[in-house]
């Protein structure tokens, strides 16, 4: 259950602001990229700590300092230093157990967001944290471990395609967060596409392994709710509020991220509701078919019960049985047992139950 | 379940803006109807592309654009030039998954709605995406593929029945709008004509395909749902907005299919509860049939069991059993069955199961 | 279903405004009847065209036309006429399947409210569709046809009983209301007797008929839901509202209308919920039932097959069956038959079987 | 059912306002005590009519009235006169069905309020309508019947103890609110006292009253429910409220009955949470049952009913049986029947069965 | 169930604002620490009344004092007058059952908050009640017995760890409860262990016991729900209130907290549905098993039943059977019996029971 409440107590009993890094290490050695571009250029390096390029992200044009890997504490501190991040704030960077929100301080905007895909070998929903930072000419993306969500965004930038290089940096950061999002909807649609799949199946065949993959999608679907209704409420909020370092002009791009997010919100209720629906179904289903069962074994029972008692009879072995000795006792027997058995089958017939 | 949630991995990675039509192509040339009337006249016309009405649709009168089919994005493109529509609200038309919504431009309102059928061979709800434009003077609408939805509206304004051809554009795209939600009643209506049906088959047959209908109306609903309650969000923040394009007079006419679309609504929550309702009777109604069948069997066994054991002991060849030889065997034999019989008979009527 | 949304497929493709009466209809000849009275006299006629009254309704004292039956269009466009109603309201009025709601105009406010009933002989809710309207001297209300639910309002005005001959109009309406409203708990009450009743049954016998009653409740009780709760947002809306068609000081009668209808509103939930726990306990009674049945067969069926198979051995025909012949062998087989029944019986008791 | 919605069907169709007792009549002869306190000093008397304290009720320091007993219609009038309240509230005080509720008016508070408490007896919820008006220098109660729920705020009155004696009447009311919410915990507590004894139950023994047990305890939360949720708004919304009456510095106490009110409300659902999820369990715990008795059942069957099959066999009189006289048949059978026993155990072995 | 809603009667009928301590007695003897602390030192004392630092409390610096125990009413009075604290708080700090909540002071800011954790050993969630009150420069916190949950506050104090010494007593505040809240997770997190657990021997066995454990897991939930609930209320409303003695610049602090109870709260939910799931599931895989075990049960009867009574039939001592002296009417019988056998297999293979 690690997944929906991470293990804390590691880190419980120390002094809120205590930088601890809660979460799997994910990869060896955190990487700095940082690409700065504007309309009319653009320069890419990797840089060793975000002090190498202290002096250059408050010029204009749009730097982005994206971070791979987040278990290097010291690395953490000087990031910090650098961009005068609160020391709250970083804990909650450290935290990848981190619920989404959305804060806004002096010199940036803050984000936590999921970054989700669906793992195929694993059969899980996977979410990983990211924080965006959103300054003046700057956007700061720290990532668990490297990953291709952004890869997009980076070869708009390199090939200028789309509005990208000529737009802020806020349209970036929307870039960005839309780059995540858009990975919400096609996670959700995995989940809908094995929804899909039950759906045959649960009326096909009756193997008990359904009931497994029911609880599995169930599961994997309050993982992703818990995910991203909170990505709702950081969008909504950030629209209402009125942060200087994103233009009102582009705020039409997050109203269009909000819709987004909402969709996929709204999708995992109705796939929930679908699923709760099949396990129904699937319920009713075996009581028809148990249903079915027992009149087959009922009417086998119920009719040939009484004739074997009838045969029993005749096997007695009194010395006085007058019948035994009558020339017609077996045939008359023989259409007795056909008359019953006919009988019962109408009364079975009669009842509906053939 | 690509119907709940579109396959949007193709424009994924895209820029967010880039114009892809994401939904599958409807029809194979894209169809450009103009209408322009006022009270004194009206010309019909088709064109090739929106360049040809440029001129047109800033004059007085009302100018009607009605497009059928999607996929050229060319001619969208020109669209978007001519009555210089952003490209996110271009992207948004093209998308055929959008959720419905309504902005709000300096030039002109938006709004994204979903047209509702139900289509009887696939026994399946159809949404389909309309854009609705209402500008100073001029309507435009944008439908994935030729229907007939908006026929009794054209014919109104060529036939100058109603009001309609005394009026501004604001009450065309009214008078639109109204005849798409009337649709919703109509498909709603359809799904609760289908749980009356089924209401009746539930208490008289038992039928196993039951589930799978009811599994359908569930999904059906849960379709219409998610269709039906953003195009509620729409009117409700529409009628709260400020628009200059909507006549404030006219306001009553969007509170009425307010009405409209909440009863819509309303309907389908009321049928989702119904159709509920019938699995757990469905259920109930098989639980008690099966203790039905029980009881037949326990019946059946209990009494024959016992009596053909009695018979089976007298069907022993031990050599010295005293009773074979006695001569009131047999009959005694046959009282005690029949006693035996009767007592357990007596039993079962007083535990009601007979 | 067609209760719960008709059909509007005849109106469906008209233009909105079209006046087209939507419903049965209920009687031959429309009636109307008119009652003047003030604290001094009161007068009574019956009329046949709206026109008669136009001189009187704006002068002072109170005027209540009151008019039965909706399907002779050409009435209700006089009634439109005369009192300056807006064809959208006259609409409405036609249209019985109408949300009941409120609405403002310049000259009075409207009101589509339901008169509800349990009719006994179909065991079915009734809503019929009362239009009310409260203008300067006047109070218009349109029933579908002639009913008594206003009967005891008349009667207070003719015998100048209570209040009502010295109020004025805006008294009237919340009077004629509060009739309408007080039939609501009568058939939210009716419903829950047979709620009672249903109570002792499920516990005494089991008959599948229950079933059926209980998903009859559930529909009434959608129905009367679907009626009563748009009533109360009705008049909580009315009592925001700064109508001056409705005197502050009399507002404490809307309050007091506004206290019964969430009365009625909170039984119906309440009602629905015992009706599910109705449901479930009945299901849990049946398996209760069930699991009874398969005791008792268990029992039977374990005692008395193992030792049919014993009595079946020692009637086989082997030539070489040394117990045969040995003298004892039938006092032991008898011997062997009980201890293995008590040791069974031991055992089912021990299991809390018996 | 009544107790959900009283039949209001004798008061139906009268005019609103006018004073009907609805209800049962309690007691014979209603009692009216006065006490009339101060810091300095007590006098206590009873009256048999309201006007008998006309002067005093608006001279300095505290008057409470308390009236036991409604049916009097006669007297509830002269207390009308008296303290100048409106006739509606009278009604609603005679009406003791009323929903609980605040009105506040000119010369007073008035409350509708429910006392709770559990009979034993009858084993149900008793609710009986309280009337609390709060004016400038007195408090009028108005009770169904004697009881003896005020009891102690009487003796904490005459016995100086505790604050009362020194506070104003606003203090007073709070203390009798006070005194009727405490016993709403009590009864709350009983109902979670048998939840408590039922949940031992549903896992030792399986008997079917359970469910009827099970049924009564959600009726009557359900009865509580109804009772607690309005007073919890009433005050609420007196808590908000303006009120002359009450002081702005004793507002602390509303909150603290707030606070109460809210764990009764709280305590409640999660009390029916408790009893949904008990009964939820009691029925798997009869599947599992059901699933036991069908394996000791199918053990027995499966392995007895082909080995008498077997026996069945060789008890056939055919002539030409060439097993019959082979002289070893015998021991070959019961080898066969063992083998045969032994292998059905290890296949029910595997499959968990034992 | 006194969980649930602690039984108030010993209380009921004392004047509001008595002094009962309600609960158990948890210690012998109270206990009062009091730990002072600026940037440049710290001093640590234990005091025998609150009367020693009377002087001391409205002196710059934080003082911090920690009582252990309720059951004396007399130090709860003296504390009562030293703080100036009203009787009704002093009452609601007795009260170990009062519902979480804020109050506001003229001269601080009171706080009841729950202190939860799990207890392995009674396999229950323990909430103890703690009440913190935040004034001008001091601290109290006051705990119904001895805990180690403010150890590691008061460790950092003593080592001058992490920001605490150079703050001031508001973050003193803030990092108690966040002590508390931190517990709040790890609770929830055992709980979440034990839902994984079981996740694994729902689909494995089918012990019984399991019905049991999920009972006991939806209490468990229901009641860290109602404890957690509350103090999410507490903190939101803390954070909107604007109390002078929380600095403003620190408020980020209480938003964090805000984060982690929201998050603890949610997951609440989430197991709850889990395990909601999980009996549901549980229930779906009893089913499936109970088909299994009367398929079985249906395929040897109905093989069987039949075939015994043929054997039957040629097992009777009737004089004139034609068969029975047949020289092929063994093999012919065996041949019957195997046609039988195969064809009724063939039969079950088709109906998908094999």
């Amino acid at each position: 259950m690690a997944r929906f409440l991470k293990d804390r107590s590691g880190a419980s009993g120390l002094a809120p602001g205590s930088l601890v890094f809660i979460g799997k290490q994910k990869m060896e050695q955190p990487v700095l990229q940082v690409i700065e571009y504007n309309t009319k250029g653009l320069s890419e390096k990797e840089i060793a700590s975000p002090k190498e390029i202290e002096a250059e992200v408050y010029r204009p044009g749009v730097t982005w300092l994206n971070i791979y890997g987040l278990h290097d504490i010291k690395l953490i501190e000087e990031l910090g230093e650098v961009f005068s991040i609160p020391v709250m704030l970083l804990e909650d960077v450290l935290n990848t157990d981190q619920r989404p929100k959305y804060e806004s301080f002096d010199s940036f905007d803050a984000f936590i967001l999921k970054m989700i895909r669906y793992d195929e070998s694993a059969q899980k929903i996977i979410a990983e944290q990211v924080t965006l930072i959103l300054g003046q000419h700057f956007v700061i993306t720290i990532q668990e471990r490297k990953g291709d969500v952004f890869a997009p965004v980076r070869d708009r930038i390199r090939n200028s395609k789309g509005r990208i290089r000529g737009k802020d940096n806020d349209y970036l950061a929307y870039a960005l967060m839309d780059a995540m999002v858009d990975n919400y909807s096609i996670a959700v649609e995995t989940i809908g596409k094995k929804i899909d799949d039950l759906e045959h199946r649960i009326f096909q065949s009756k193997d008990a392994g359904l009931t497994e993959e029911i609880y599995k999608l169930k599961t994997e679907l309050n993982y992703l709710r818990k995910s991203v209704r909170p990505v709702k409420e950081v969008i909504t909020s950030y629209l209402k509020s009125e942060s200087p370092f994103f233009h009102e002009k582009n705020k039409v791009f997050l109203r269009d991220l909000n819709d987004l997010v909402t969709q996929s919100s709204e999708a995992i209720e109705l796939y929930n509701n679908l699923v709760s629906d099949q396990l129904n179904i699937y319920n009713t289903n075996m009581s028809n078919s148990l249903n079915q069962v027992m009149k087959v074994l009922t009417i086998f029972a119920s009719i040939f019960i009484p004739l074997t008692f009838l045969a029993g009879i005749y096997g007695m072995n009194f010395e006085y049985i007058p019948e035994l000795s009558y020339r017609y006792s077996y045939p008359i027997f023989w259409v007795t047992v056909i008359a019953t058995g006919i009988a019962l089958l109408i009364y079975f017939k009669r009842k509906k139950w053939l």
